[in-house]
């Protein structure tokens, strides 16, 4: 009997829908602590990864189809996956909500002075001081318009701020006025006054945000990094900071995670650091299996899986 | 030559306009540290307020109107005012941006565990746990339905909210999907996870949340207060907090202000302190000053001021 390895917990209701889709598998669910490569490699559907199983996997004679339970799947064998024919597909879409909730999140404590006033709450104290400005009126530049970047777009409208997008091809989006292709960074970020990072990690955006990406910005730039921390230059990020060009950041992801302890980005009052939690939410598994039901339901009848397929060739 | 005297530094474009609009009269400016009785009792229309001044004004002969700074007009002397027939105006709608940006900013920050992750950055410490939730598809109720209400309520539809309005009136407003009088707040509140207080101060919403009104709200509330310290009865607050029926609480107004040093919500992680600030913005001058210039052309015709008459028999 084929199997339908799970290293997630499948909430029932989808659990059911499955073995109703599929009634010839297996579902097995077995945590990631304790899953054998012996199960890797008899499993003809897994969902989840761990960099811990690639050998298994890759030594599988049976593995047809990766449900990853990311969104990112740069950390996935992707040539070796190509070569033996094996499907990936990613969860995008699963954080569109809770990342353009935390885009939102760490660009108003920014401008409403919040980081300021719960450090002073932390002390006691009742400090009138501080800036506080409006998101209002101001453009935000979002680098990557994938299901992130469109919901980020629809809120920041209704916050009555100007859309800048930026994308491979160029074409437009509703909710976002104007629309660049990747090579126009110059332009697009010098009318910007908040940029945002929501690239996937490939070879092509690996310190895709560096001295000259920053050098583009105008002074007084608000920087968000929910993408991958390695396609940022922290080196770059930190100069930009110091120089006045970006007035403030606040970061999710980094270039090695977790952040080290003596990192002297942790003591910057002009920077918000999150623990690559931006995506997290309490919605995450049942819509990680909704995703995954939708495409068992055409993998049975043999057909293209509708959500999430990775393009090899683009990596992502 | 009649005066206008101004305890705020008009913008020099809106102070040209005054000087159009009004040629006969004298655009005087002091700063409220520095006004005499003799200048309050001398002005025509003062623009600004302050309770030091209220004898002075009390006393003149020449006041006609008060254009406050503020869109609170709580702490100014009805009663006599309205006797002295002196119009007042308040500064409403300034705000509307600010405020609810505010709004947004405290409730994502309890929402996506910011508060939480300001708390470890500021020990330097990588925290992974923690909660997170979406504000999508919760259901946001608004009591007091102002401008800074409607712009909370457009804000909360692009997040995906369902959102409840409580009014006097009752009466519909857009981007509010289902609104009830006053007395209809335990139906209301009892279908909230947000509630926001908007409410000016007045004899009528003194101690509006109260044991009772924190009674028919639902297990985890989170509540926001923007409105006015004494519409709260703090120790009812506390108690709902301690109880679990408020999840979590961002305060920006109290009984008392400064909230006293060895007040107990200083220390709590379930509360956001915020010092009065919900409505600070480095646009305030230039809003505040279109509001004024607008009323001042009526003025000077002798029609009614069209911007925020104060109702003395409504209090604001």
């Amino acid at each position: 009997m084929p199997t339908i390895l799970t290293l997630y917990e499948i909430p029932e209701e989808y659990a059911k829908q499955i073995r109703e889709i599929a009634p010839d598998y297996e579902l097995k669910s077995v945590p990631v602590k304790e899953v054998t490569p012996e199960q890797i490699r008899e499993a003809d559907i897994l969902v989840g990864w761990n960099r811990k199983m690639e050998q298994a996997a890759l030594e599988s004679d049976n593995l047809k189809w990766i449900q990853s339970w990311s969104a990112g799947v740069d950390y996935f064998p992707m040539d070796q996956l190509e070569e033996k024919k094996v499907l990936l597909t990613n969860a995008g879409g699963v954080h569109a909500i809770p990342i353009s909730e935390h885009i939102f999140a760490v660009l108003l404590a920014m401008s409403r002075n919040l980081h300021g006033n719960i450090r002073s709450q932390v002390h006691g104290k009742w400090d009138k001081g501080g800036l506080y400005g409006e998101i209002s009126g101001l453009t935000m530049a979002i680098v990557g318009t994938g299901h992130i970047g469109r919901a980020t777009a629809r809120i920041a409208k209704a916050f009555g701020m100007h859309t800048i997008g930026v994308r491979h091809s160029g074409d437009p989006e509703e909710h976002i006025d104007d629309m660049y292709k990747t090579d126009g960074i110059e332009q697009a970020f010098s009318k910007a006054d908040v940029v945002v990072n929501i690239l996937p990690l490939t070879d092509e955006t690996h310190h895709f945000f560096n001295k000259d990406s920053f050098g583009y910005m105008k002074k007084g730039t608000v920087f968000i990094n929910v993408g991958r921390g390695p396609s940022v230059d922290t080196d770059a990020l930190i100069e930009a900071l110091d120089s006045g060009k970006l007035s403030s950041a606040a970061l999710d992801v980094f270039e090695k995670e977790p952040l080290p302890e003596d990192h002297p980005l942790w003591k910057r009052e002009d920077v918000i650091i999150t623990p690559h939690a931006a995506g997290n939410t309490d919605h995450y598994d049942v819509r990680a299996a909704e995703i995954f039901v939708d495409n068992l339901k055409a993998f049975v009848k043999g057909e293209t899986l509708p959500r999430n397929l990775v393009d090899y060739s683009r990596k992502y």
